[in-house]
């Protein structure tokens, strides 16, 4: 067993507040050589989809044995319940809200329990912030090596939800949805190879990709392949497809946001 | 005597600069093993009494022995003295402006030091980056088991104001203000159950707080059982009585803000 | 050989997606006992003088052998080369950019390699991204004693360019620019000791720095010294000349910005 434990955080707590710090302090109290890292405590505030995507993202790249706080919680203080999971060598304290829907879909073997082993739990229980006591106390134990059944039963009834997928709209045609923007601007599609393996191919027929007021009919390779100002189609490090600008900003280019449509039309196709 | 300590931040130097590396740099260098936690470095510049309110709501949930640096330091260079605390098992290092008042309510016993250990510092000294030059590398020192005895001399005229807290306005009614606007919305109020014990008992009285363009008739145990877009109470994480908007922002739907008034009256009152 | 290594981000990844969290855990996933310390992960985007500036006042502060992450990177992907650069005792990861020209400046001895150890990459390597599948996975080797030569040849004409400084605009008068407003407003020029000596000296004769629309003829010694909005000059804690306002904000008083220009003219002097 090692001797040392990574947690992670993947939060909607903001960087303003003493809310993270709060957890990572009674991690510490509970167990001091963890260490802690951040993926993003910047989730949008109640979006549990967003913390889903980020959690996929990132957590493979930990090393085994890693525990993942994903703790985007709205319905905090109800009936949800709190769950530990074991999935693909790592192990994740999130609600049962579905936050953990796309950890789900990439891993083969995840069991799910219901923490209510409530003699860990810091007492009195906040109704309103059990990333302190509840998730934090769990994963000071389970950091310390006290095995998961201690925690509480598991459960096949969890929550799941499907990634929003591009729809067809025709042949050779799709409507998706900007996932998300990161902070360069480029705009994060919900294409993936598996839609349109057609797009994604070498030497792919002609296409055109409309986002918000723009056209965009080349796929390139890298960034600095782009021209000046011009919006273009990558693959991104995450897999899904991204519209760019070299340099620059296609949200500002396109007008596009989160949330935008994005179509799809193959040459020859026609909606 | 533990092989690894924690040295916590709260301090009002941004996530921008580089101003919060360079400081654990500065203690790594004296001490390799030390581990740091951001509790929050978005405290409202020169804003004393936010610094003091984000310390005294996440410094106990940490371990034992733990050095919390307080760097809200709006009169650096100046006269005002470099201070370093033990209460309640803690460590603090912060400039001798208050920020600790609110540490010093909720411990029974403090001791205060004057800094003037100035071989420790680096040097020169830049008056206007103590953060750097004296409170790490005190907090460098300090992990490594240097005893407190040798950075200065005790004091007894240390500087510490008192929270605001609500006024009486009347017979069951107070006056009282928004001390923070949360990442979600939620608006923190300076009222707890020691100035209004009636508002928080189980079975209350009617009552009527006013913020902003709301007036707010309901206390709730948690977010979850508030409707869609409705004004309510809560005692939120750490006791403060807060106004909430289930998954929505009380800052928008209220127009209230840090500092706002909050009027609390309960039935049979007149103000 | 310590056990423990450090690891810093400078970086224009920002804050609210996945990207450092996931640079930090490729990292760790090699070397478990690495401590991860973020400079900053907020440049400009895209901006590699603004990414120099920022490692150029942090790097000397951390111990010996410290291997900083320098990743602002908008050639990813293209033919600059990623290098890993020795220089005064500490590690650099970065694009063959620039961005390390002010550390090039700074230290005598400096060993440029251009990584080529393919073999060491997460595969495939994204071309948007190789922060993650190039520069960690190395840092996360030379944390573990890896041999720098193992990583690649090195290198001479790696890129460097020389950091803006102030001209000379007749006898005694300079113009120069600001380099950066910090979470306080302050604003850091370029001007240092080194071009207007006359400026830093103690006794120095009376001068008057333009900038915005502000003109001003004091250098003060702290920020404390300086009246009610009164905006002032300062020797900043990097050795740049700062422009400031007493618990204000030097920006909003003056209404620069970065790139705005900055004139300096010392008394008897003429432009």
């Amino acid at each position: 067993m090692s001797t040392q434990r990574i947690v992670t955080f993947t939060t909607d707590f903001g960087l303003v507040e003493h809310y993270v710090g709060v957890m990572k302090g009674v991690i510490c109290n509970i167990n001091p050589s963890v260490l802690t890292i951040d993926i993003t405590n910047v989730v949008q505030s109640f979006d549990v989809l967003d913390g889903a995507l980020a959690i996929a993202q990132a957590y493979s790249y930990f090393p085994k044995d890693t525990i993942h706080m994903v703790i985007v919680d709205p319905g905090v203080g109800g009936p949800r319940r709190p769950i530990l999971v074991s999935a693909g060598q790592h192990f994740f304290l999130a609600p049962d809200n579905g936050v953990l829907s796309l950890v789900y879909e990439r891993e083969e073997r995840v069991a799910v329990r219901h923490i209510t082993a409530s003699h860990y739990f810091l007492q009195p229980v906040s109704p309103t912030f059990h990333g302190r006591d509840i998730f934090a106390v769990i994963a000071g134990y389970l950091s310390k090596g006290v095995e998961v059944t201690k925690f509480g039963e598991e459960i096949t009834d969890y929550v799941r939800f499907a990634a929003p997928k591009p729809k067809a709209a025709g042949p050779s045609a799709w409507k998706g949805v900007i996932l998300k923007v990161d902070k360069f601007g480029n705009l994060i599609t919900n294409f993936t190879v598996k839609e349109t393996p057609e797009l994604f191919q070498p030497n792919a027929r002609p296409f055109k990709i409309t986002v918000g007021k723009a056209e965009i009919t080349k796929l390139r390779a890298s960034y600095v392949e782009g021209g000046q100002g011009e919006a273009f189609a990558i693959v991104g490090s995450s897999g899904f497809l991204e519209i760019c600008v070299n340099r620059g900003s296609a949200s500002q280019a396109t007008g596009a946001q989160k949330g935008s449509e994005v179509s799809v039309l193959m040459a020859g196709a026609s909606v």
